[in-house]
């Protein structure tokens, strides 16, 4: 029951009523980097979206609560597209005419390192100490070890500190810790999108914390731009918005690199956007869960932890997993990172319910402290393959003729299928979607990202070259409309499936 | 950082006002068993409870989203035990005179059997499958494989089925989630107290779901009574003052085997407690987590799940881990059997902010399906270290006078020491709780478990002889006033410690 069981949330039903825009014509706007100056009835473009991650649901049962429901029904609506692969996924030899999944992000190019380096001897240890209750905050010798870890890959300019970190089973849960003990029930994030939807859930599920979009768009509008780039005015603006509907907005997720785009922040971006959040007041939760898959050295990532100093240190909290820089999704690793010791101890006493195995917390300081291999084999290793996986997709996109953003980073790439939607609808793009799924590929649509132009893909790279090239083969077929499949989709359908991949 | 970091539920603060018991001998006491008529002024017992887990709460973090203050302060408030433990934690070699902990259940008596079993060479399987997303309801093997082993330990009159199974870390995150997706938020459980304080925070942390005591008391009504009887009746009050008070129940907890009491509920009761429940169309959550643990064959225990059928089947969930009856409560495995599918839905989509290892996962489905092992060698000497255990702290506590309760199952015994309060108070229970604490040997006290009476208290017994001798003898110390320890408590000592000990 592999990849795809990870049900991501749905584009939430994204609305940009009057409300949200009303007034950005007059406080925020007039200092602002790049404003011009606009006539007041003029039509704004939609800035940001404030989140329902329920407008679609109705109840359906009556032994649950009306949130055991809603839990449910994300559950269920996310379905569709799993029992599509699950009941026909690709192998190699049972089933070579199985679905590809170049839909979920998962780093599928290492598993033979990382099968040899977890079956080594050292990693089975059974001491009394860690099949008994643990330190909630996780064991000692593995906060230590991942304070060690941060230091070095992160570059900090000072070692950074054991009891600053909180481990846990994997960022799911720290956003669901996070989004509960730094808002209330109905307030919000700041998040630029496109973004991985699943945070939708993460952050409403348990905490019911909704996501303000800042919607960002491919147009490039000037020299120094690039598309969908994230600046302090599209901020200023989304925040504002919010504020005129009413909904209290607590603090900012950025995703560096970020996903789906790849995108990369400068030190100078990134210094920028916490002086925003400093300014409102409001907490930053930088997701950094792909930093050591930064396969393009020329890129020059950056992580939070590696500024001389931090704007506002007791509102930026740090996320980290091995989900994807190790490629492991299902061993359920991540830790927070914070100067705040209120909210560490908050996250902590959440943990009792995000606690992972004491035989698991061995493993993990026993991987995360092994430099030699991580250094000379694995980074080495898992980036070369990376970055060949990358190229050969990106050769192939080049080839059909499709502009995509790609930036050294992540294991996706962005394409831009606008031209190939029957109609320039969401439903249009849900109609591409089906096409591909119905020629055995499984990609992500960009509603899923809360993408707000539609067309947009996410092609997963990370994958072995021969499912990879059958995948992509299969992609080209649809776009080059030599495929076998139907070009009108399937009457059953009736239900928008959720975006499934991460 | 071992037993004592789970920091536990303080009792909360209770109160039964007047409206609890108002109307308690108009409309349900009629018929009821062993009812007997009152005036209606007359002072009526306080018969249940609805818990205020935040009555001494106050915030101290801007941080803070105020729940983030709360959970900071369960975690924070628990502190005083776990420092004083854990800063003198005794060690035979180290530190021969410190702390030992009577007080935290755990089964510290099989670590020999478990870490070989552990660590035999099937354990350390890395498949791919096993590193990526996995089914957040569990892996299929593992849920086939729980399925096939409570048919067998629970005795059910038929096999079990996977896709009734949800696993995850341990049974406080099914509290979490069963909370959620039952309750409204203000809504609230029924539960026999003294209960294991923990759930409190387990059903309120995330769910913000109250629990509401049905309070049993020691004293022995009739020749078919036990002392901290639960009966029909007091169930039907409890429900009625909660209702009173216009807190709206949901469901039933029950633990069977019980913490602290150690108590087995009949056949015949279990029936009675499920048809109470059915009547009212409550749920009803079974935590067996001490299934296994019950060393006197002759106390004839029944898992629910051996029941011919159950009054409401789609009303009744079991909870079941490896943390008490295999001793690992580092490990953090757990599972629901339910047959009501949109509450395993429900609850396995929060299983992203449940998740266990893929790794852990296979460990599991190895353990439980080596039935030789279980069955020739582990059980038979787990039961027999426990029964030497628990027969040398009744003889002590015998030779001391102290009246008990101790049913031949779980790792506790339920003492009675309130003729050695120095006053017959909770003030009371503190003060020798932190006499026994001066006198290097940690309890429970009975109100961390909501327990009505001063002065009863939890001894753990499934420790290591050296340790468990070395207890008892501090413990009759303190009650034979041959300590060495002031009598006065520790003027510095302000703030009431939480239970700190599952």
């Amino acid at each position: 029951m592999s990849t795809l069981s990870e049900k991501e949330s749905r584009a939430p039903t994204t609305r940009l009523g009057p409300a949200a825009t009303r007034g950005l014509n007059t406080n925020y706007r007039g200092g602002l980097e790049g404003d011009r100056a606009r006539e007041p009835d003029q039509k704004l473009p939609e800035l940001c979206g404030v989140g329902d991650p329920t407008a679609t649901f109705s109840s359906d049962s009556s032994h649950l609560s009306s949130r055991g429901s809603i839990i449910k029904w994300f559950w269920d609506s996310a379905e569709e597209g799993y029992r599509t692969y699950h009941m026909d996924e690709y192998d190699e030899d049972k089933n070579p005419n199985g679905i590809i999944n170049l839909g979920t992000s998962e780093n599928k190019l290492c598993f033979d390192l990382l099968s040899r380096r977890l079956s080594q001897s050292d990693m089975l240890q059974v001491k009394p100490s860690l099949l008994q209750y643990p330190d909630w905050r996780g064991h000692l010798f593995l906060r230590e070890e991942v304070a060690r870890f941060l230091s070095v890959y992160c570059r900090s300019p000072a070692p950074l500190k054991p009891e600053n970190v909180v481990v846990l089973n994997g960022c799911a849960s720290l956003f669901s810790a996070l989004a509960t003990v730094l808002c209330e029930v109905g307030e919000a994030f700041l998040i630029p999108a496109p973004y991985y939807g699943a945070i939708t859930q993460h952050v409403y599920l348990y905490g019911n914390v909704r996501l303000v979009c800042v919607y960002l768009d491919s147009e490039v509008t000037g020299l120094d731009t690039h598309p969908f780039q994230l600046t302090v005015e599209k901020l200023e603006m989304a925040l504002q918005g919010a504020n005129s509907e009413g909904v209290k907005v607590k603090g900012l997720i950025l995703i560096n690199p970020q996903n789906p785009l790849g995108d990369i922040y400068s030190p100078g971006e990134l210094w920028e956007y916490l002086e925003f959040a400093k300014r409102h007041e409001l907490h930053v939760v930088v997701d950094e869960v792909y930093m050591l898959s930064v396969f393009e050295e020329s890129v020059g990532y950056r992580s939070v932890l590696s500024l001389e100093r931090l704007p506002d240190p007791q509102r930026t909290h740090v996320m980290w997993a091995t989900s994807k820089d190790f490629g492991m999704s299902g061993l359920r690793f991540g830790t927070l990172y914070t100067e705040n010791r209120d909210v560490a101890t908050a996250v902590a006493s959440l943990c009792r319910y995000h606690g992972l195995s004491g035989l698991v917390q061995y493993q993990m300081a026993q991987l995360l402290q092994d430099r030699d291999w991580i250094d000379q084999v694995y980074l080495p290793e898992n980036h070369a393959r990376l970055k060949a996986a990358h190229s050969y997709v990106s050769r192939e996109l080049r080839a059909l003729g499709i502009p995509f953003l790609s930036r050294g980073a992540g294991f996706f790439i962005w394409a831009d299928l606008r031209k190939y939607l029957p109609e320039a609808t969401f439903e249009g793009e849900l109609l591409l979607w089906r096409r591909f799924l119905d020629n055995k590929v499984l990609l992500s649509f960009g509603k899923a990202f809360e993408c707000k132009e539609p067309g947009w893909f996410r092609l997963v790279f990370s994958d072995k070259a021969h499912r990879l090239h059958l995948g992509m083969q299969r992609v080209r077929q649809v776009l080059e409309g030599t495929s076998q499949v139907a070009e009108d989709p399937p009457s059953c359908q009736t239900q928008e499936p959720r975006g499934q991949h991460r």
